[in-house]
């Protein structure tokens, strides 16, 4: 199967976990060595990295942090704290808290707690990459010949893979791309992914959406999602509202790509992350406007689960 | 009162006409001289103006126009035919069909062409300049101290004068501008033009409408229109035809700046430009991706009349 760079974008190497640094993409495909926490939450807080590859670097970064001299629980304790405070909308606290759990309780038990935590992370990552290439084959299954499917920001390779997957059993499916500002994951992203896939892809500006679907040239949304709620509520990337929004007025089916998490029971209790609005009032390294102009940027938006008509779901395994 | 620069962007003066270079601002402020219908032709197609800019120019072109030796009128069909397919959403044809009109029939009355054109065109721009100061009284009046106004691209100026005449009559009103991609009209001119009004203004990706809505920050929504259909329907600047169907989803009035026009039945008769791929796949000059990778840039949508609460309308007065 064609894998893409995405779908797996952090690697342990003796000791250092290389990253791909996904701002930069399509221009360059580079890994950043992290070597430890402080690399890591450097690389999340910057999103230089961001959706699965977080996950990956946040159980990678425990086994990273094992040979400390000293209290290792508390060290752990340590490492797990300064990840929960990376970035608020990817729930960081429910995976460290697992991983945690594991130590304490191979520590309580006068077990090795490195062997123990390795073992758990190992056994997590395989067991979820597993589950993900399997979903990779259910969107594939779900993507009929004809179809035109709208896609936002980035879901992390298995969009891709699918698509590739779709192809190769003869059918032919295109994807419509929003650009993503003001991140622009979509256009750098998404659109160099499926182009690897050799799938026709088409971009478009944000604020096209509701012009394509009125035109009829889409027949399905495909979006990720950063984070569940008990009730069904996702949060995704800041857009997703209101695509949602245009899919039902359309009557576009939308689907979604969800780790399914009983920390929050519904979208409204989950912190959404307001990013610098630098990123929105300096255009090529220049501020343009004075200081009093503000800029409005929360990273995520909440697609209530009353508008998405098929989640996908893969449990993390935890 | 106050006046934005963009309320006139483009005068005449000893046989020039200047008009703002609107792709410069917030940057630079410069006015390119045209000097015939070439000149006029390519300020539009390269969108150096838009939208009331578009209407200056057109009824300007033909006052530089008139000095031409040999036959007068069939130049001049030359110019509206140069003009008209300068753009295709808006209505030129309508414009230059009624300047032809005068100059046809004073030709065949015996005055003297020339004059006739002249004092049609001088009493057009008065008459227009007088109905969209008038305009602006009236979204000054309509705004309440407490308003949190959306907007999408530019409005020539009206916004921001009412803007700013609401504020000297002791309202306060906060605004929140689309960076409305790709030509980024909303961050470049009406966050500028705002800030010029002195008024509180937030810039916001074109992704966070449905956020802020939902988050109660916005009570109105005014934009403009660059054409009217007989039914109501508005074509406007890509994207706002999402904004409009968010409105509705979210309660919120949303009042559009129209200048009615017989020229088409409804929405669906009205052509809809689209602009080059090239400006959405090219980043800095550099195009990044692969040929096979396509863009979607239609550069208007349109608005039906159910979603519309209110239109304030002026008549061009032709």
């Amino acid at each position: 199967m064609f894998e893409s760079p995405l779908f797996w974008p952090a690697h342990l190497k003796k000791n250092v976990l290389f990253v791909l640094d996904e701002t930069l993409i399509p221009s360059k495909i580079r890994y950043i060595p992290v070597k430890n926490v402080k690399g890591a939450v450097l690389v999340i807080r910057h999103m230089k990295t961001r959706a699965f590859g977080q996950f990956l670097v946040v159980l990678n970064t425990f086994l990273l942090e094992l040979n400390v001299k000293g209290n290792l629980i508390q060290h752990l304790e340590k490492v797990a704290q300064e990840l929960n405070n990376s970035r608020p909308t990817f729930p960081f606290a429910e995976i460290t808290g697992i991983i945690l759990g594991v130590a304490r309780k191979s520590y309580a038990n006068g077990a090795d707690v490195r062997i123990a935590v390795t073992k758990t992370i190992e056994g997590f990552l395989s067991g979820i990459r597993a589950r993900r290439l399997q979903r990779v084959n259910e969107i594939a299954e779900l993507l009929q010949s004809g179809d035109c499917v709208l896609t936002h920001c980035n879901v992390s390779g298995e969009l891709a893979m699918a698509a590739n997957l779709a192809k190769s059993q003869g059918k032919h499916v295109k994807f419509f791309v929003t650009e993503t500002r003001p991140y622009m994951q979509g256009a750098k992203l998404t659109v160099w992914e499926l182009q690897k896939a050799h799938v026709p892809v088409t971009l478009v500006a944000d604020n096209a959406v509701a012009s394509l679907m009125a035109d009829g040239l889409v027949n399905r949304v495909i979006i990720g999602s950063d984070r569940s709620a008990a009730n069904g509520d996702v949060a995704n990337k800041i857009g997703s509202y209101q695509i949602a929004v245009l899919a039902r007025e359309f009557g576009i089916p939308l689907i979604v790509l969800t780790q399914p998490s009983r920390g929050v029971a519904t979208g409204q209790d989950m912190p959404i992350e307001f990013r610098c609005a630098d990123e929105l009032l300096i255009f090529g390294s220049k501020r343009i406007f004075s200081p009093k102009v503000q800029g409005f940027y929360p990273g995520f938006d909440v697609v209530p689960y009353q508008l998405i008509t098929k989640a996908i779901a893969i449990n993390a395994g935890l």
